[in-house]
């Protein structure tokens, strides 16, 4: 608790913000955040866990209001809401903020992007709100982490509600006093277990947070009242689901320093916390002659990373994201980490099984989270390899340029968009020029 | 974390349950928890806020397909659960699991009518997945309290997700190992902050739950998955929740033992904590002359009471349900307290203001939380009186009997019945004879 007002705070930013108001750096993080989270939505759209859920929420019955990234057939706005974020985070490839691991893009965008078609808002608005929703969900993720997450919420689930809220909330236009009940109610449906880490209740909960922040808004549109401090109150969100609070921390140079200019993105299809490994590995490849075996391979990370990517023999493609073992296998057998390295015929190939039997993991809490010291003792001649990696790929400090961020969204988006790919990539990384209908257009249009 | 199956468990005694295999003091007090929630969501059908979250739901567009209780507008399938458990709770007039504080009826009887009626499900199939519901979220709860409510997690909304998910699981006739999807989707979206006591955002907790169990037992049954151990696992609900997690308690005596007969229902229309206070305030009435004035009040009661009910000055008919000052004036001043003693217009009204400023509330942890003592000084010849109450009506120890619980769900759902009034009470209480449909057209008959 604290006499900070932070939840109204939140909202007098939300309610002031515009476009033109948020400096360049600002806004091209937005752009990227949108860019980047609807290729993968739409990359993720034919699979099996998607199209499961689709027809889970299609078979309460529909009305045509909103698009699903990737099918041609339109669903509620929650329901759409719900399916891009599922399918956003689906393979675990999306944006995060290190800091606080949160995947911003997946809960917050597809709740603003399916209100914004539904009231027709332009795509400059539209990423206004996602902007200030980002920032909301960053800032409060900042004031309660790690105590919050070592507890075992999956922050995405969590903060991830309060800011699609917030982003929500400024779609449809609410008062600041309007917003304190819309992350109010965001606060109040927070939730998502890390007990869900490789399975589809994972990427459920950006989903989930997604449609609640719909329905945040539109409740709060409509006179609904709630607690005046949902976050900072004595029986807050922040007080109930951590041991620390910062209330300072989540307002300090709020409007002056972005957090959403943190936000990074995935160069592979998996936890963030091990990119390091891979990276490791893949210059461990370059270095080591074809045909020469490891013998065994020893892996020294921070500790957040077993407690991540603990699993040591994945037997599916989702549990392969959560492992580190087969991280340094694909890495080193394939010097790729894409979606395919991390699909369901991976888990169980003879060479990598072999390779993962091979890796011992060790932690350290000195090593930065990002960081990775590998030593591979080869057979045959040269005794070891030696590969320190102090800042991964798509890490703050090592970001990924703009072009390479939309070679990955190419190369996700690929495999459904076919002859449309272009033209959606050139939309999607330019929304605040276009119309959300535009790029829903040529995203439907695979199924047709 | 435990050796224990906990949701294992519970996933099999669902699946295994069946009507008549549930002893008769079970199935009654299932009867009475449908009865008494039915009636209360017919009784609050036509405020405001029902009519708001009602209003904002179908601005979202909606098929025509479970009923809202007291409307004739048919709506989708977890907005009908959404509205009528927020209508069954909106009053706080509803059933009480006082060991957990849970009100089961609320978030888990309206996920499983909506879902019985889009399914065709008949009374029987209908109760006796009520029935296995609140078992589970009873259990739960009594696992994990009190540390998980002192923290501040409202249980209505936290067990109500796990009990709504196993209830509607059963009524899509899911398999166990469905089920354990199905309550872990339940967990995952368990929530619910108790700062929003005294708000539109405290009712909202359980028809989320009862909407989000809907939804959970559809994806389960479409081959979703989930972490085995959602409730007792490392990073399941008991342990982020509630630095107590006692998994002995939640098994033991498991389809012997039954929580759901110890659900008791509210003969006043506030928090159940301080009934025994409008006990005392109404015995009081009894004992002192008319026109004698109370000079000041003192009560002694368990600190639970001035931690839910501790609403100084309450300023609407909301504020006064988390009062424990407003309770004992209008106790006193009418001998009553229906929703029309904790309506708005009672909140403002001078001789219940005035009374209110002359009560002083105490504490003692060594007093019993449905207890009460109090002390009425007198002005003019008379100097003290002093009532002790240890145990409210309506408590286990005194529970309200069929004919007082029918005639209080008579007393709440006449304003909107009319003349099917009695008919509908008929089928309510005995609802496990009956189609849910033969119901449901009786209470979406006013609005005719």
């Amino acid at each position: 608790m604290t006499n900070l007002p932070v939840t109204q705070t939140f909202a007098d930013f939300i309610a002031a913000a515009t476009w033109d108001g948020l400096p360049e750096s600002v806004q091209q993080a937005a752009r990227r955040t949108f860019g980047n989270c609807v290729a993968l939505a739409v990359g993720a759209s034919q699979s099996d866990p998607v199209r499961r859920v689709g027809r889970s929420l299609a078979g309460l019955g529909q009305p045509e209001h909103a698009s699903i990234l990737g099918h041609e057939t339109r669903t509620g706005v929650e329901a759409a809401a719900l399916v891009n974020g599922f399918a956003a985070h689906l393979e675990d490839f999306d944006d995060t903020h290190l800091r606080t691991v949160v995947h911003p893009g997946a809960p917050i965008v597809p709740a603003a992007l399916a209100l914004a078609e539904y009231k027709g808002l332009d795509g400059r608005a539209m990423l206004t709100a996602i902007a200030v929703g980002i920032e909301v969900a960053l800032r409060f993720g900042n004031g309660i982490c790690p105590e919050h997450f070592d507890r075992g919420w999956h922050l995405t689930g969590t903060a991830g509600h309060v800011g699609a809220a917030a982003a929500a909330g400024r779609v449809v236009g609410l008062k600041p006093e309007q917003l304190v009940v819309a992350i109010g109610l965001g606060a109040t449906t927070a939730s998502g277990l890390t007990a869900a880490l490789g399975t589809m209740t994972k990427p459920y909960h950006p989903g989930k947070a997604a449609a609640d922040g719909v329905q945040a808004a539109l409740l709060a549109a409509d006179g609904f009242t709630g607690p005046p401090q949902p976050i900072e109150g004595r029986r807050g969100l922040a007080q109930l689901s951590s041991s620390r609070h910062d209330f300072d921390t989540m307002l300090d140079g709020l409007g002056d320093v972005w957090e959403i200019e943190a936000n990074a993105f995935k160069p592979y299809a998996c936890g963030i916390v091990s990119h390091a490994v891979i990276d490791a590995a893949i210059a461990l490849r370059e270095q080591v002659a074809d045909g020469v075996e490891l013998t065994h391979v020893e892996i020294e990370v921070n500790p957040v990373v077993l407690d991540v990517m603990g699993v040591k023999n994945p037997v599916d493609g989702l549990g392969t994201k959560f492992s580190v073992y087969h991280c340094f296998a694909i890495g080193f057998l394939e010097g790729l980490g894409g979606p395919e390295q991390f699909g369901d015929s991976r888990a169980r190939r003879a060479d990598v099984v072999s390779l993962r039997d091979r890796v011992r993991v060790t932690t350290d809490a000195r090593i930065p989270k990002g960081a990775a010291h590998v030593v591979a003792h080869l057979a045959g001649g040269q005794s070891s390899v030696e590969i320190e990696v102090p800042n991964a790929t798509g890490s703050a400090e090592r970001p990924m340029s703009d072009e390479q961020l939309r070679e990955k969204a190419r190369l996700v988006a690929s495999p459904v968009l076919g002859q449309d790919l272009d033209h959606f990539l050139d939309i999607a990384f330019t929304i605040d020029e276009h119309d959300p209908a535009a790029l829903l257009a040529l995203a439907t249009s695979a199924a047709r």
